[in-house]
């Protein structure tokens, strides 16, 4: 498989938009076949999510209004980076800023583009080992309720399509079938 | 829960771009206290996926330089929604143009927003059933290579993390748990 053939290298960039968050740009490209195109690229620091199971039966999500959608999602915990901040690090204060639960240890599961089609983000997604409770101190101008969730209960969310955010599907997916291993604490289980 | 109190009207649109697929508009919202804030957001016309297997244990994806990240992705068939299109006639579309695959059924599994913090894009995932071989005819200045990997090969990908976009990680998670109910043509399988 030929990757090289498939670059699209950019001819120009235009800046559309400097926002509080998300800057936008319309690149002018060569296209494989040698023509040109226009697209509109959204560009955003990227952000984490955490599978954080207090229990070995129990995950922690949030409820949160996302205006974008105009619904309350259930949702991990997540938020998103400061520049030049470690996911890691990041993924730890998101989880005690939105749940009050503290983890030592986060470990990288997967990460992924949420929308490659028109957007930069990387989304870094963590389980959160060895939880205790600390204190929820939310962002000021953040409004979200803590739900906690027992796999019988996650697994009827989603057969419902209750589950409605990219990042929380591929989160509980991956919890569904991999808890068990998590709680007996087996070495090599999957990255 | 008390979804109510988590809403956040919309107090003045403000236009910033009306691009070719996205649009891009800064709010002024409430907050539950009564404050007001800005809210970046980026319209989009919504798109479709598909899981494919053309054997029992073997699905298609397709790679494809994404400019926004810069990289060639391994992803599932997807498409934009046309204006007004139904998603089911735009998931056999899309396989159609960019596999070859004829689908004359495909069945919704899930929907979910890609990245609801600042994007209202709902992308509708479907399984396509009985597959026939059409011939390809991708877009005018579309450029993807057609791949079909077997069940242990999707996993191998997964667990070295090169299974890097959305819709793909949440398609792949569910097919790889599922693929043994689906080849038995079994009903009552999950959704």
């Amino acid at each position: 498989m030929n990757h090289k053939r498939l670059q699209e290298p950019t001819l120009a960039t235009e800046p559309i938009y400097d926002g509080r968050i998300i800057r936008v740009e319309q690149l002018t490209i060569q296209l494989p076949n040698g023509k040109t195109a226009k697209r509109e690229v959204v560009r955003h620091p990227g952000a984490v999510a955490v599978l954080a199971a207090p229990a070995p039966d129990r995950l922690v999500f949030v409820e949160q209004f996302r205006k974008p959608t105009e619904e309350v999602l259930l949702e991990i915990p997540a938020g998103k980076l400061e520049p030049g901040e470690d996911p890691a690090e990041c993924a730890r204060r998101e989880l005690e800023e939105e749940t009050g639960y503290v983890s030592t240890n986060v470990r990288p599961l997967y990460e992924f583009f949420t929308s490659p089609g028109f957007a930069d983000e990387k989304l870094h997604l963590f389980v959160a080992e060895d939880l205790s409770t600390g204190a929820v101190h939310p962002d000021e101008d953040e409004f979200v309720n803590i739900v906690e969730l027992t796999a019988s209960e996650v697994q009827a969310r989603l057969t419902s399509g209750q589950i409605r955010d990219a990042k929380t599907l591929i989160g509980v997916l991956w919890w569904l079938q991999h808890k068990d291993e998590q709680l007996q604490g087996t070495p090599g289980r999957s990255r």
